[in-house]
Order: C-alpha cells, then sequence, then structure tokens
C-alpha cells in the first residue's frame, strides 16, 4: 500500500476532464497506483464484478481510437447544435469543453493507456431491473471503482476522462479485445499525461442546490 | 471549500462498510463536508443527475427502516444459506459480516442520517439502454457521488454502507419522501458514528487478479 498521495478533498475538488493527453508512457509504478486505488472500491457483496484491460499496445490503441472517432462525430455535432441557444460565456465555455472533445474524438488512440473497464452482471445483484424505468443499480458495483481510479489520476497528475460512447460499439470493442461472452464494457478511460494545466478547478452547482432536508425538495440548511 | 483531510489512499485503502451506528448527531459541518464531497463527483455532461435528501426527521427515518427491516429479512435469509457449504475462517468471516447486516437490517432508521439519493433519467445519456443485456451506464453518473461521498466520511471518521434494497420498495420510499414522478432512488446509505472500529482493513483481490494487459484475461505485469 502506498499512502503517498495528496488531500482527499483536494482530489476531489479538483478531478476534471482531461481530454488533451501527451502520447508520452505512463510508468508501470503510476499506471499500478491508479489500477490499485480502483481495486480498493467497494462493491455488492464485495463481489468486485469488474475487470479493467489496460490497453497499451499501439495497433489495439488506435483500432479503439477508429472505433471511438465517428461515434464522437455524430454525438459531437448533436451537442454543437445544444450551443447555439447560448450566449456569452457560457456559450465560450461549452465550445471550449466541445473543442477539447472534438480533440479527443480525434486522437484517443494516442493516449499512452486506454483503460477499458469491464463488468459482469451475473456478479451483481441489481435491485432495480425490474421497476420499468432506466436501471443504474449494475453500476453501483463498478463506477466507485473508476471514481477511484480518477481520483488516483489526480493524485497521481495524470490526465482522464471517463467516457461510454464506445457502448455503442460494444460488439467489436469486445472482439478487438477478446472480452467473454458473459462480459460487457461500461467506459473506456484514455489516460495520459495533460498537454496543458490538467487537473484543476472545476464547476458544480453548490450543495444546496443538490440536497434536501428530510423530503424531496425541502431546502436543507447547514 | 474545506481541504482538512486525510491522505486519498490512506482513504481509499480503508473505506469498509460501517453497519452498526450509534444514533449520536452528525454535526451540520461534517454532514456539510460529505455532502460537499459528493457534489465535487464528475457526471456525464456535468448534469450532476442526482439528488440527496439528507433524512434526520426520527418519524422519516423509522418509516424507512421499516420499509428496510423486510426487505434485508428476506435477502438476509437467503445470504445465510449461502453461507453453508463455506469452511472455517472463510465461514465465520462471513457470518460475522451478515451478523452486522442483520443489525443493520434491525436498526436503519436509528441512524442519525439516512442519504437517500435520486436520479433523473431524462438527464442522462445511457448508451447501453438498447443493447439486450443489463444496463449500468446511468449509474456512472451517480455513484461516483456516493464514492466520494464514502470517501469523505472515511476521512471524517462517519461510519456509513451503501444499500440498494431499498429499489424493492421505491414506490412507498417515494410517496413517504416526496420524490417526484420523474425522480427515482438508487441507494440509501445510512451514515453515523461507528460503534466499533469503524473504517480500518479491507480485503480485496490483487490488482493482477482484476487488470489485464492488453486484452481480456492476459496477465499485467507492472
Amino acid at each position: 500500500m502506498n499512502n503517498e498521495s495528496i488531500a482527499l478533498y483536494e482530489a476531489m475538488s479538483t478531478l476534471r476532464a482531461v481530454r488533451r493527453l501527451r502520447p508520452d508512457p505512463i510508468a508501470d509504478e503510476v499506471l499500478q497506483r491508479i489500477l490499485q486505488a480502483a481495486a480498493w472500491a467497494p462493491s455488492g457483496g464485495n463481489a468486485q464484478p469488474w475487470r479493467i484491460i489496460a490497453v497499451r499496445d499501439e495497433q489495439l490503441r488506435k483500432a479503439v481510437g477508429d472505433l471511438y472517432r465517428p461515434q464522437w462525430q455524430v454525438y459531437g455535432e448533436n451537442a454543437r447544435r445544444g450551443v447555439e441557444h447560448l450566449q456569452g460565456e457560457a456559450r465560450t465555455k461549452r465550445e471550449r469543453m466541445l473543442d477539447a472533445c472534438d480533440h479527443l474524438g480525434e486522437h484517443m488512440g494516442e493516449a499512452p493507456v486506454l483503460l477499458v473497464f469491464c463488468f459482469n452482471p451475473n456478479h451483481m445483484a441489481i435491485t432495480d431491473a425490474e421497476l420499468g424505468r432506466p436501471s443504474v443499480v449494475g453500476g453501483g458495483s463498478v463506477y466507485p471503482a473508476l471514481q477511484n481510479a480518477m481520483l488516483a489520476c489526480v493524485s497521481e497528475g495524470v490526465g482522464c476522462t471517463l467516457t461510454t460512447l464506445l457502448c455503442y460499439e460494444e460488439a467489436p470493442l469486445k472482439a478487438l479485445l477478446q472480452i467473454p461472452d458473459d462480459w460487457y464494457t461500461c467506459a473506456v478511460m484514455p489516460i495520459g499525461w495533460p498537454v496543458r494545466g490538467g487537473h484543476g478547478p472545476i464547476s458544480r452547482r453548490p450543495v444546496n442546490k443538490l440536497c434536501f432536508a428530510d423530503t424531496f425538495g425541502q431546502p436543507l440548511e447547514l
């Protein structure tokens, strides 16, 4: 166990999507600490129903990037249209974010490591599977591990961002990475040293817009 | 922003389910820091499609606990049967865990705060909704916030555990907490000061059992 890390609240409050990544390699010991962070995460029944494929092979990374590019193009075009009604700083900020997304769309395969997160639903108790509304509970046993990995990236100075668009290309992605039939993919996280400032200030709603007292919508005064 | 927190890797490596909680209240500033940690979490498109209801009212907590108790009884009985084939230390360990779960099942409503996590799927891009297999991607925009809250609990010395069984009682839970039609529940996290040692050593698979190199199943040597 390595406890040489930054303070918890500093990591959380500076974890941002870093989408411009240098191609330089990530040292093994840095990658080890990021993966260890993921491994520490809790999961339902401690089943740890996830696996990470750390894709470093250049050809495989290029192939994953080639699957991502057209998906981002479609998604990004829609997102650009959603910006048109915005004005002033809100618009500039959103456009800057989309520029970074475009860069990632073009260059994902050049990140030195792509962390492909897989999960097996047979090892999950998905308590909201039959409620007639979108189910999310399976994610409760995998995304804590992703969050741990991203927080570790902050501590290590490594850029990262969580992408889920490759679910639209799950079949070819599974074939490419030899993922067994009963395992599926839930995120691809490119990581690498940042081109620009890396992690830093984030923009989030204040606690009193997100949290309520006793019943939904009732102001929480702390 | 408050950065007086423990080291990131220390928090992650000692976050365990703490199921025996004292009824003593949690100070407002401690609860504020736990909720702030959740608010810092990333989400798809920065939509933050989740809300937390911090249930502190005694009657409401009791009512939530009364919904949880029978659900745990059913789940726990099944879990006890799953222990029968285990031997020695593995069995003792599992039984000790189930004893703690039984305690929580009986006493959830006595925890000083129940954090009820809600989400709105209309604010999520669920890229794996139509794949003909269980969907988890919606969870990618809520469970990072839960993980942040749990890590903050470690830093604050507050016990916590993530439960999802109350999805089986979503309709009455929504009615009780006045949750609007288009919002749903994905976790109830009782928090409180620990009766026993609180957070501490955890048992997880090693990185090399969870992580692969380039393709699924290929050993990763770091």
